[in-house]
């Protein structure tokens, strides 16, 4: 476990100074921050759809000018010798360059956190660790420039993990009232870590929303990947946010696509609605099948995946290196690109079926290349039309190397130092084969009308379902996505059996991407066979801790020698029972004071000693503990003075007095259970006279797997 | 509050027992539970499935036979003077009353905890509150027989409510290997509150499943309604159960309905497919304005039954009264019935478009009366026309008539002793006051093409959203019923406007019905303005506790005085401290027993006096207290002779040895959230000294609303 990672305190400190302003409460300003709540719910569904608005009309004006200017190149070119494919080529792969090359840029000079899709990195936090930069505006601002590279580049990513990261941030930044730099001391209530993780999941749902047209979608992944510390009112807010994201993201997308005021569009990643489909009871079998090959190159392409993160680690490390493997990757997918049009020979009559922007290519006049076709175009309309197009219009030949192909870019570019999403690289590789394998089965059964893209369906559910390894909030994306709800029970069934099999190989992409990282993730439940373990076996000890009323200089001296964040206040002495064999303890559990409580009341300088220290106490208020949220400085950015080190402070009014707390006894799933259920960090582990005797933290308990 | 109910024992009992059983897993034993646990989810949503087929089916035959006849009689009237209208009414009553009566007499003699629709009994029990008698055999027995009477009986109820209920009880039963007094010695593992708290959710879930078709939507429910122990492995057997009982209940369906093999049904109430529906914005202030009504006459539906709920109390008590109140309604049913078919003029001319199975009745040859045509059917199959039927089949006076009258029946219908769900109802009366809206909507707006139909079904979720004010899960039971995603949004916004304004007047059906209970529910967060009390003003003082090792006397006694189910165990003595201002202790801390478990052990005789002890303490394991449960015998059925009293027994081995505890300052918030969190029974409060001081149950809580 990497030691980079510090958890949240999603634990209420409850001191006096906490119970001093609960008792000035009133209805009305129980009301007032209820309202502000909703507000700022309102206001988090509204900026996330017009991100969202705004990166899909400039990825669309971009890609339409560039595949545009392809379209007339490699067209004019049909027409005279095959030389002249040269300079198109060298266009398509300066155009995927260059935007590749401004994203990949600010990525890695400017903020590496917003590199990848960020939705491991999202599950982290809604498990309570705290991500380094994670959630800065400058991570925003580079996800989105990236994003717009990398999706205008041509590579193989979607939007949607992107999305849900942006989602994440502007939830953090609007509910702390804060941009960068800049405080606008406006819902200050809402300065915790508790409170902001509400804003965090709300933002991530309307993400999600926005991405997909999928409001349920999104609270349901909350649900699903994020919360033991759920409740209704929350989930009413969280899917108030994000039913505000899907409206303000189809009524601007209505008036761009002229058409205003429909608001039955599907979110960003548009896959168009599945009508009048339908299925029989022989067919699900073959979806079975198909389940399981998703299953398992869903586990190829993690474990492909993994291999590679490694190698990234040990040979990409400097910066130039990770701009510069981004570029390769964008002219070899042009060029990749190329070599598929040139070498694969499927040329279609144009029919009254024919999809839209065609490319002639190498074809005679009178035809179209489908492969060019494929590829001129965003990797989601790509998609689009493998579960749409007529039957007829793909080749066998073009669906299998295309899916060949971008199975290996894709997998090349998760992870490299650019904003990417997996979802849409997903779907597209399985709708391509899903696509394959019914032309197999049309071919099996002539006589049967049967639907090709309805198997590309199931298998775009299949391949992503084997790579993320969702269940119900995938089923419910896919339905809101494609508008077609008589597919759920095979889309579901399809996608419990992916992650079966996948899961026998290794685990889902976002949590190998955990695992890599060594964060302390808690699972959901204790690893198993661990309940002969007790707390006297995880807890630490020696423990340090602190006298109720302790001199400064102990204080400043601890937090210099240690890194802990939470310490054991005590008092000294009595009750010692020399007789018994327990471990020696450290005093009478008092409660608990963390550094940072211990760095604000240094900083505001609450010295007993002081001649105006009543004064001084009067002014401290908790809003002076959520005013320093979440930037404490350091320690070392204390003045300490000789004199003031002799100084005393007491601690007890600002110390959490009734902490947590277990036995020597307690086992090792009921203290698990404790830290999952109510988002500890700390757990003061005291004996049967309640004297301190050990302490639990997160690292102790996910060193157990 | 009522002393009526218990708490369930949802947090495991950890002590010697359990810690021995857990040495002896291993990763073998565990999977075989794991293996277990699928394979009773699967068996779960089988069965619920087959209750579902079997009730639609048999309901199906008999209401087709006794509309037929009914249809039969009637036209055959029409022709000949009015005087013949005598004899059809009298059957028609007669028809009703039949099965209503069967139901009924069922209901109150043998099992009254099958009326009414049970959503709100497992509403309690997820919380975490024992409704006696309501997972037995014989409920569901009368359950399913007095749905089939109601259904038939043309009584205005639905059937999903006490499907839910069914599969509350097919949840627990099945875990449970027992049926009524028969033992199957299976599943033994499964024998604790926790576990079948987990069965009966996924019974739940099937439940709805079936019904609607939704197995998405019979999750969500769950986690709406009933869930803070939520994990993400349950998530997915529920889910996998309710996908089983979808899968079954179609497949089952499909034969019946003469098309095998075809599995797009959607469920026991089948709305039909609604495509090519779309819909603009200017539409959406229109949809508000119903949602509003929606909501308030919700509100008003809750109010009177309220009322009505208080008058049953007081006033109809015997069980002849209850039976006859319920034969009372048949007979007005049929008698509104009657009368709106009789005075309101509403025939039609046959056209095209014109529903089948019509009544002439009144109406000239070659029209028909579209009130007898909607009354002549399940109520169901009204739902689906009014959805559906073309523009203009329906008067706006036989709308409204109907919507009026049915409006009252269902009120009154709703918490009189017979199964009765209150969704189909629900849905028929907003269908019906939705479609009039849309008939309004045509004519102020001749130009536009409207279809009434999608006003209906907007109507029909604001109706039901202001009754039983459910938002997320309801918003995907009604997409996936309707297998209509575009009017997804719509349908959400209505549902939570409904539920707002719903609730400025009163709580939803559910709610109001467990408070009437009172039953002691703990809410999802503490009751605002609570956080100046702490554990010291509301524990219960003085504390019953036992010492480590007693007297078996004592406990006896103590068992016989106080009706309490947990005491905290104790060494006394010890460390007292006369000069603190705390209040008294009880002795020191050591663990918590539960009455179950002292009557276990007395009935074992563990008396540590015994020659024996050694051999009876090797035969006591944890298996023995799962064998107990659930009905363990009275304190007064248990014989302990004079001798006995004087032994001792040593509790040590047998207590919860590190149950959760808190201190006299925590507050009252952080209580509330550790009791809702771990679903927690019992809390000791302790002092500094870890001396018990007081003892906090779910009762203590509910108390502060
Ligand atoms: N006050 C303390 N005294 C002794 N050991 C401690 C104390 N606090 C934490 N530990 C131990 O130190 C190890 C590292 O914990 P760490 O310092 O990272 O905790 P933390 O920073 O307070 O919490 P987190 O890292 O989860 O934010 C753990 O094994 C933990 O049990
Ligand atoms: N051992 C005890 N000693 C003293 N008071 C108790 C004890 N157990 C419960 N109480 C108090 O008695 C009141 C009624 O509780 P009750 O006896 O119903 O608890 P229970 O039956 O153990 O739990 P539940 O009713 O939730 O299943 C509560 O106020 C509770 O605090
Ligand atoms: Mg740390
Ligand atoms: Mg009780």
């Amino acid at each position: 476990l990497s030691d980079r990672f510090e958890s949240l305190d999603y634990d209420l400190v409850e001191n006096t100074l906490l119970l001093k302003e609960e008792a000035q409460q009133t209805f009305v300003r129980v009301n007032r921050i209820q309202t502000q709540k909703w507000f700022v719910m309102f206001l988090i569904g509204a900026v996330v759809a017009l991100i969202a608005d705004m990166v899909v009309i400039v990825v669309d004006e971009i890609s339409e000018f560039k595949y545009g200017r392809l379209r007339d190149l490699f067209d004019r070119c049909s027409t005279t010798s095959g030389d002249c494919l040269v300079q198109p080529l060298g266009l398509w792969i300066l155009m995927n360059i260059l935007p590749v090359l401004i994203g990949s840029v600010i990525v890695v000079y400017m903020s590496p956190a917003a590199s990848g899709s960020g939705v491991a990195q999202v599950k982290c936090f809604l498990n309570g660790v705290k991500i380094p930069q994670f959630l800065r505006v400058q991570t925003l601002i580079a996800k989105i420039v990236g994003m717009v590279g990398s999706l205008t580049g041509g590579l193989a990513v979607g939007k949607e993990g992107p999305m849900i990261h942006i989602g994440a941030i502007v939830g953090a930044g609007i509910s702390q009232g804060r941009l960068g730099p800049f405080d606008f001391h406006v819902f200050e209530n809402f300065r915790s870590d508790a409170e902001k993780r509400d804003f965090v999941s709300a933002g991530v749902a309307a993400g999600i929303a926005a991405a997909f047209g999928a409001p349920v979608g999104g609270v349901l992944l909350i649900l699903e990947e994020g919360a033991s510390f759920w409740n209704q009112s929350l989930t009413w807010k969280v899917f108030f946010c994000s039913l505000v994201s899907v409206f303000t993201y189809n009524s601007i997308i209505g008036v761009y696509l002229d058409r205003p005021g429909d608001l039955s569009n599907s979110g960003l990643v548009n896959l168009g609605v599945m009508d009048n489909m339908s299925y029989l009871v022989y067919e699900i079998p073959i979806f079975l099948l198909m389940a399981t090959f998703g299953g398992l190159l869903g586990a190829i392409f993690v474990s492909l995946n993994v291999w590679l993160t490694a190698f990234r680690h040990k040979h990409i490390t400097s910066r130039v290196a990770r701009v510069l493997e981004v570029v390769l990757i964008a002219a070899v997918s042009a060029t990749v690109g190329f070599l598929l049009i040139y070498f694969i020979d499927d040329c279609q009559m144009m029919r009254d079926v024919t999809p839209q922007r065609t490319v002639q290519m190498l074809c005679s006049d009178g035809e179209y290349s489908t492969m060019a076709t494929m590829l001129f175009q965003t990797s989601e309309k790509s998609v689009r039309n493998l579960l749409h197009d007529a039957p007829g219009t793909y080749k066998p030949i073009t669906l299998g190397a295309f899916v060949i192909a971008y199975f290996f870019l894709a997998c090349w570019t998760c992870g490299s130092w650019i904003p990417s999403g997996q979802f849409i690289p997903g779907l597209l590789i399985g709708a391509g084969w899903g696509r394959l394998v019914g032309i197999g089965v049309m071919r099996l059964m002539p006589g049967v009308s049967i639907d090709p893209g309805r198997y590309a369906l199931i298998g775009a559910a299949a391949q992503l379902g084997g790579i993320v390894r969702m269940t119900i909030s995938l089923t419910v994306i896919l339905i809101e996505s494609t508008g077609n709800i008589t597919f759920g029970l095979p889309i579901m069934i399809t996608l419990i059996v992916a992650q079966w099999i996948g899961n026998w190989f290794n685990s889902g992409l976002f949590d190998v991407h955990i695992k890599l990282l060594r964060v302390p993730l808690l699972d959901w439940e204790p690893p198993p066979l661990s309940s002969h373990l007790t707390a006297k076996d995880v807890m630490s000890y020696p423990v340090y801790t602190l006298k109720t009323t302790e001199s400064v200089g102990a204080i400043v001296d601890l937090l210099h020698k240690v890194t802990h964040n939470g310490f054991a206040v005590v008092d000294e002495g009595e009750l010692r029972n020399p007789l018994s064999d327990e471990p020696d303890t450290f005093g009478q559990m008092r409660g608990l004071i963390l550094r940072s409580q211990l760095i604000t009341l240094l900083q505001a300088k609450v010295f007993d000693q002081r001649l105006d220290i009543a004064a001084v106490r009067k002014r401290l208020n908790i809003q002076t503990f959520r005013d320093a949220y979440p930037r404490f400085p350091s320690i070392k950015s204390l003045n300490v003075t000789e004199e003031e080190r002799r100084y005393t402070m007491n601690l007890t009014p600002y110390m959490n007095h009734s902490p947590y707390i277990c036995y020597l006894t307690t086992s090792f799933p009921r203290i698990f259970k404790l830290f999952r259920a109510l988002g500890l960090r700390h757990l003061v582990v005291v004996n049967n006279r309640n004297q301190v005797v050990g302490m639990v933290t997160r690292k102790d308990l996910a060193k157990f797997r």
